[in-house]
């Protein structure tokens, strides 16, 4: 059955209603431990559960052993930027995130609870956020809105000793990363010499470029480019980034060697790259300016659900590769190829912490997963389940070699770990259902 | 076998470590809705699951309908009061979290999550469970020292709009009036005469008092007392009091009419009820207290792992009726009787709150449900798995009666939605485990 995008977006919004009226929330709780009769709870409740306590008490790190912290990650919302619909508040973003607590569940074998806060500011964010820690072996921030999530990813990042993410900065990083580390396969490109465009500078490509920077890309050829243009040292708004938005001001001064400014469109001319995360409206990146490019030009074309340009119509105007975020078109650039492995990885490592070193280990293990690369396979897809007990060991590996890990392992190690965990969890699942 | 009480510990600790380390957490989350292709993701996330955030941002109290929130609860603890083992910090109190986690479940159908709080002081403990509310359907806190956790219940059930229960204070307090209900039909004693005895003043005695009142025992017939002796208002410390434990303080001006003061004993003479929570060890009460107690008295030695005085020596001095909180002798007290029931009943009517309106009448249906009351059988056991949909019903109906429900239901239709919610949570717990 072939459907038009709206016909389609309808079909999927009634059906989305639908199931969530009749199951009224997507995950639950169930014991890990079979029950024989209520006799055991005095070994899994009181009196003998006080050993356990007093073991704990004696070294905190036996938490990680004894109890269930290992491989439990809060998703922290404060509602700001729901997926495609923005700031509804923290009640309204309940269904986002457990359809992300399924997908860590399903894909990563991870428990994840949706923890969305009813917060006034970024202070009572982080004491908040602080405050839980104490189960959560890992936290993943989820649709908060720019420039705060830069601001609490770093800060939390910093105060805590569980790994910090948040999945629409450093996850769609990643996977771009990785999209990009293959399309330079593909047309024999170096990443120190590539120009690339980032058009839109919200969370994502923020995050892009960094962590291209510290993949070994050459920032001074990056132009970064925002609602109000090219983001360059003289523009007027410039001491005003300075205060509201460091991040952003920071790429003011250290990308664009050329100082290219003024209309959009002088930002593509000779580019070998665009990364565009900006408007979901195709004709937002003109056919010209796609024109204007190098030869065998790569566009990534990542807003949803209707990208800045659509496919046909870039690789008319010359580009080689083309991505987007729609899973009906080839090269799907989607975060779930990154997240469970990921977090797999660092909590299986018992992780510290996640840097962008771990990150771009991350990228590269998700670009050498396709073995058979082409023009339209430049990423793995969703039901490639091998992928993720691969990430995660390299995940893993790397943060022994960060010295973030609490638990060290050789990568095989880590793998077997990982791989066991997930179709462990995938048995249960398929018990359950009847599978 | 039989095993000495050092020994029948020791047993249960060793298997409580062991457990723990093979597990490493006793819940896991699972999802609850089919996953037939990672193309349903297409409805259980992003693109379809907009239209659920959507809905419920235009109104808010359809995410009881439409997520999780419904089924459930948070676990709140800093930590300061560990079963047994006191101020061990939120990390070590975590086994205890989930194993109440797991009865929760088991016991009740419920969703409950472990969220001990890393805080330093009271606001902080507020800011984080205010924050945290918006996927939970109520709250249980859990091992807080007093008179902190005196504060901090009523501050939350003044702010919150859903329920917010502390099990040490008002779980204990209406399983103990459960007991006393029906101590009291063996008897022949009204609960307007009976002279009654608070020894202890922590959580459990504390709420008992104020629960007592509400069911229409007369508080000057009551004596408290605590680790300085009876509380009455003529004592040294009572302008400390005032500061620092106004619930005390109210105590000491209310209960008492005849002023006695002085040595323990004074309060025992002519007593009819003892209801003791305070030091565990056999002798705190001596036996010739209890003979100086009314005809037909009632002994209460509720601490635990060792009762106050030993049932056989409380019997041998005159008591009627003896309960503990031990399951290896008759009439233990033990707040999972109530929880399980409670928390069922207020979620199924999506509850604003609980009050002692509500914990009276499940006091009264724990009592009634007891057909074959003897002096050896004044409560449920945990066995008895169709207490709780009875308590849930009582619970839930009588929130309507409050105003407090946001479903409305008959007492009946609410039996029937826990009974489902019940048995068919154990009916995928005992797939799970191939029973």
């Amino acid at each position: 059955m072939i459907m038009k995008d709206s016909e389609r977006t309808e079909y999927f919004n009634e059906k989305a209603i639908e199931i969530s009226k009749k199951y009224k929330g997507k995950i639950r709780n169930l014991p890990k431990i079979p029950i024989h009769s209520i006799d055991d709870f005095s070994v899994l409740y009181t009196p003998g559960i006080a050993a356990v306590s007093k073991k704990i008490h004696a070294d905190k790190d036996l938490v990680f052993e004894l109890t269930g912290k290992w491989n439990s990650v809060a998703i922290l919302t404060d509602g700001t930027r729901v997926l495609g619909i923005g700031n509804v508040g923290p009640e309204a973003a309940i269904p986002v995130m457990e359809g992300k607590a399924l997908l860590f569940n399903y894909l990563g074998g991870v428990n994840a609870i949706p923890i969305p806060l009813n917060v006034k500011n970024n202070d009572e964010f982080i004491t908040a956020a602080k405050a839980i820690s104490p189960f959560f072996g890992g936290y993943n921030l989820e649709d908060i809105e720019s420039p705060r999530c830069f601001f609490l990813l770093e800060k939390l990042q910093k105060t805590m000793d569980i790994p910090v993410w948040h999945d629409d900065q450093l996850g769609t990083a990643s996977i771009i990363l990785a999209g990009v580390i293959n399309s330079l396969r593909l047309v024999n490109k170096k990443k120190e010499d590539v120009r690339i465009v980032f058009n839109g500078a919200g969370a994502a490509n923020i995050a892009a470029i960094y962590l291209f920077e510290a993949a070994g890309f050459n920032k001074k050829n990056f132009i970064a480019i925002d609602s109000k243009g090219i983001i360059e040292p003289e523009r007027k708004d410039i001491d005003a980034l300075m205060l509201n938005n460091p991040w952003k001001y920071k790429i003011a001064l250290d990308t664009n060697q050329e100082r290219v400014k003024g209309d959009v469109k002088n930002a593509f001319k000779g580019a070998d790259i665009i990364i565009s995360a900006s408007k979901s409206e195709p004709d937002t990146i003109k056919k010209d300016w796609v024109k204007s490019m190098n030869n065998d030009s790569i566009v990534f074309a990542l807003a949803n659900p209707l990208p800045e340009i659509w496919p046909d119509d870039a690789k008319e105007s010359g580009a080689k590769i083309v991505a987007t975020g729609r899973s009906d078109f080839p090269n799907q650039i989607n975060n779930s190829m990154v997240f469970p492995g990921v977090f797999r990885g660092v909590l299986d490592a018992r992780s510290r912490g996640v840097n962008f070193g771990i990150m771009v280990a991350a990228s590269y293990g998700i670009a050498d997963y396709v073995k058979d690369i082409s023009y339209d396979h430049i990423v793995p897809s969703m039901s490639d389940f091998d992928l993720f007990p691969e990430v995660a060991s390299i995940v893993a590996r790397k943060t022994v070699e960060s010295n973030l890990a609490r638990k060290i392992d050789t990568q095989a190690g880590f793998y077997r770990t990982a791989s066991e965990i997930i179709s462990s969890n995938r048995k249960i699942y398929n018990k359950l259902f009847d599978k």
